[in-house]
């Protein structure tokens, strides 16, 4: 990983990424690459579980009925999704198969405060850090993945993660002063730095 | 309730509701007419939880395809009903709150066989059943609540819900010999009952 100097931004999809605190190197890409259907599988897991936790959030948060309907949407796009994906790997033949945690969720999820509101805009400003991401690296697959289909689809979805990351700091910023929650979402963007340097090189789309 | 004799059908809605072993007294659709926001917001969250039911599955179970698409279906289905009943919330100016648990769900999961398939076999006969009450249950609000619109409402949801005991008894059928599936779903929908007999007298769908 190459780390920015603090603050400074990445700007491989325009402002939305201002967030990220590294750039993606070429070892992932070219694992990801060499492992495509894992990774496939990976990106199919990750669809569904972005369109869970959207609904989980409605769960955990009844009270917050600005959530309902951005989130709603969002599961509906990422169920979407999860079905392209699914009906790629149909085609290719390619199982869905069961992965074990890569310590990325778990270890964005530990640093999450406790009390309200501070653990519901943490809870958001990790998902925007998930999708941030995603989007980030869905980029690389789009421009060098020698797959052309594959280039399409990531052509197709990174827009949409890009779009998500907004939607979830926008929930924040109904929760507290925006300026504070750009303070949080910064300190949460240098951990998931951290994270992501000390994870095992297995292919994953957050790995 | 009333106990029917081992068995014997409630054709309240024709057959697909067979799998029911008692049939809701009116003391229930008392106490729902009586208590109609509340019931309303739980309603919300059943439908919320369905649809989040059906993506845990996928997520629990990712080597079972023949899951996929009618889990995606039925959740989308799923947080439809949600939204439409968070429309009339809206409309009524009734807040969603958090709600405790009833001890319905707790009481069914308990009873979930281990080991596979039959984990799989119960966690679906069990959604089944959960899906069969709630249909039992809309036909008495669809018939006798005295909002018009509600009974529109109900009137409008209860065919998706016998359609959603369907599609979780035929997975199941995927599973095992559908004989044997039957003489479970018999146990649990006896079970169902009991644990409905024991539930404290609170406004819930499933109480």
């Amino acid at each position: 990983m190459v780390r920015f100097p603090q603050l400074r931004a990445y700007a491989c999809f325009g402002p939305v990424m201002l967030c990220l605190k590294s750039r993606t190197e070429s070892e992932w890409l070219q694992r990801a690459i060499a492992n495509t259907a894992e990774i496939l599988v990976d990106h199919a897991h990750c669809e569904r579980k972005a369109a869970a936790n959207a609904l989980n959030l409605l769960a955990k948060y009844p009270e917050q009925p600005q959530f309902i309907a951005p989130m709603l949407a969002l599961a509906r796009e990422e169920m979407d999704h999860f079905e392209q994906v699914i009906a790629l790997l149909d085609a290719r033949g390619i199982a869905v198969s069961r992965q074990s945690p890569s310590g990325y969720q778990y270890g964005l999820f530990k640093l999450l405060r406790k009390g309200l509101p501070d653990k519901i805009i943490d809870t958001l400003l990790v998902a925007a850090l998930i999708e941030a991401r995603s989007c980030e690296r869905f980029v690389l697959l789009s421009q060098q993945h020698p797959d052309e289909e594959l280039r399409n689809l990531y052509r197709d979805l990174l827009e949409s993660e890009a779009r998500h990351y907004g939607v979830f700091v926008r929930l924040a910023n109904t929760l507290a002063d925006p300026i504070a929650v750009r303070v949080r979402l910064d300190e949460l963007a240098q951990a998931e730095c951290a994270i992501l340097e000390n994870l095992p090189p297995i292919a994953r789309i957050h790995a």
